[in-house]
């Protein structure tokens, strides 16, 4: 088996948190909302009244960005810290700013929405040729949603629609599918990214309640997502939208292969129940999901890695992220154990160049496969 | 490695579900309770009334049990074509009627977890002597709870204290306390069987919400003994209660090795957060938790089989369950892939005995091991 060092190849990063201050926000937000904004504050429900985060304000110790007075402070941090640094050819911003996927005044989250995303077409995708963009929707209401993709989904730095991981129901749901009709109109991935779980107007985080700490909140997030594909598969959404892809971030990976696992067994014995859903879960996984791999899991036993990569079709559903800033970061370089060459490839740099369609832009001089 | 028939020994099986008819259970209960019945029907809330179940009523097809107008009828039925057909030494009932676990009125609840506990010594408990019992509980009154475990906590063929794994709280946190210690007191395991996720006064099944399908409503079912897990652990309540042992019944188990493996990677990052946690994770579910095998799920891959057994400790950890009468009903003879003689033994009898203290009725006069 042939074994690359990740130094010398460049990658890409699927996630990667931008910076977008309120006050940044408020110059691409109507009048009214700035006078409101003015008056009664921001009226959003926020992630970290809840639990205590990893990090400080959950970043790294050493994120501690130190505004160089210019307007592209935080994108030159950015580009020193993290793109130079690790070779990032391309990095995707998923943004920041989901407690709108909490809020309830639902024109005032889609206008935040537009907001964020012109602020970030402008202040970053429009000056770093590196970087796309991730389009935030006010999902509680998919027509407000749909319009939102429509209006700049063509946007060629804009490769990606996102969400939140809390919502008032799975994402497999009728409701939402005029925000999956959009995604296919403009042929964007649809991204569930873990925030706002029992947040505002979300569900509580478990199926059991509110948690306590912080540990079983992160723990939490994986089960979401577990219910979101269960739902997107038993809804029939891959036979509506056959070329619809969903991405999964920062939800952890391993826990795939027990569900899909339960859900094809079950499937074998209920599925006259579902006659729509025509082939096993295993398959729309395949075929329609990508994970990221922030927070990595590893197995107790690292002789488990493997089999349970390949349980989860790492290959060509899983996508590299580091989450950066975030304090539970992983380093391009160290976060993985060794992967053999071809694998590495995939998860590195392939599958995301293919399901964002982004082409090769370098041509790798250094380096070669051991 | 040595491989044992299973037809010539005999199981635990570690739930089996018996009948009490509300009629049956009307003479058991207060006066009161009996005109309310008789005024305004029974109140309390309904499993059926949501999903499609797998079989009629939740039963296997030939289950249909036709009564031969005996008090024993459903006794006689259960020992010929179950206890006698598989050569259950000891089958523990794991009950009926979670209905209560999701009614409003708790002293009403309460009444009926007394009839229907009381039902059940009568009439199996103190009939069959190869059957133990479970004492439900009112649990959404944990000092009403308690006391019903001090009332029949001593009687020798009741084995375990038993709530359904749908919640208002996770069952870690410290409003359940009392029901631990009367436990504790008792020298009993608490096991949250599936049952009324999402129905009554419980929270919707999963952290996105309610779905849609019988499937995802069973997969949902894992994501909420997840969450209980976490709970128990983080909430420090094996510190405080060390003798306290856990039961999760039919929810499938191997979801449990990325759990640990998530939450013991997490307790090492965090566990400044929660300082009561003193071992990692993993340990405290070696330990402290049990879980029975219906309905197994298998890996698509049958060499993992043996690695997450592995994984998830099954030697120790494991105990057969058959589900009885239910239409996903694991059949001791079918259920799993061959194992070795071993572990054979610890799943299908010797865990369970060691947990509920039976000892050993029969000398195994039939097989030897391969």
């Amino acid at each position: 088996m042939n074994f690359m060092s990740t130094k010398k190849r460049s990658v890409i990063d699927t996630d990667i948190h931008g910076s977008a201050p309120r006050e940044g926000m408020l110059e691409y937000m109507p009048r009214i909302y700035r006078e409101q904004v003015a008056t009664f504050g921001w009226r959003l429900p926020a992630q970290g009244g809840m639990f205590l985060n990893g990090g400080t304000n959950g970043s790294m110790q050493d994120e501690a960005h130190v505004s160089d007075g210019t307007e592209d402070s935080y994108l030159n941090h950015l580009r020193k810290n993290h793109l130079d640094r690790y070779n990032v050819e391309y990095g995707i911003l998923t943004g920041g700013g989901y407690e709108v996927h909490a809020a309830t005044d639902i024109d005032f989250a889609a206008a935040v929405c537009s907001a964020h995303n012109d602020y970030y077409i402008e202040r970053y995708l429009s000056r770093e040729p590196r970087l796309r963009g991730s389009i935030l929707i006010p999902k509680q209401d998919p027509v407000l949603a749909a319009k939102e993709i429509d209006r700049i989904g063509d946007h060629p730095g804009v490769i990606q629609v996102i969400v939140s991981n809390g919502a008032q129901k799975p994402y497999g749901q009728r409701f939402y599918h005029p925000i999956y009709e959009a995604c296919v109109r403009h042929n964007l991935p649809f991204t569930i990214h873990v925030s706002m779980e029992g947040i505002g107007i979300n569900n509580p985080p478990t199926g059991a309640g509110h948690v306590t700490s912080y540990i079983e909140y992160r723990a939490a997030r994986a089960q979401i997502m577990m219910a979101h594909m269960a739902s997107f598969i038993f809804e029939g959404v891959f036979e509506k939208f056959p070329t619809l892809k969903v991405v999964m971030m920062e939800a952890g990976m391993l826990w795939i292969a027990p569900l899909i696992w339960r859900l094809d067994q079950d499937w074998k014995a209920l599925r006259h129940q579902t006659p729509w859903v025509k082939e096993p879960p295993s398959e729309y996984y395949r075929k329609h999901f990508r994970v990221t791999s922030q927070p990595i899991e590893l197995p107790e036993k690292m002789e488990m890695f493997h089999p349970m990569m390949e349980a989860i079709s790492a290959e060509t559903n899983l996508m590299f992220a580091s989450d950066y800033p975030h304090w539970d970061f992983d380093s391009p370089m160290h976060a993985f154990p060794k992967l053999p060459a071809k694998m590495w490839e995939r998860i590195f740099y392939q599958n995301a160049a293919e399901l964002y369609g982004l082409p090769q832009r370098k041509a790798e001089t250094e380096g070669t496969l051991a």
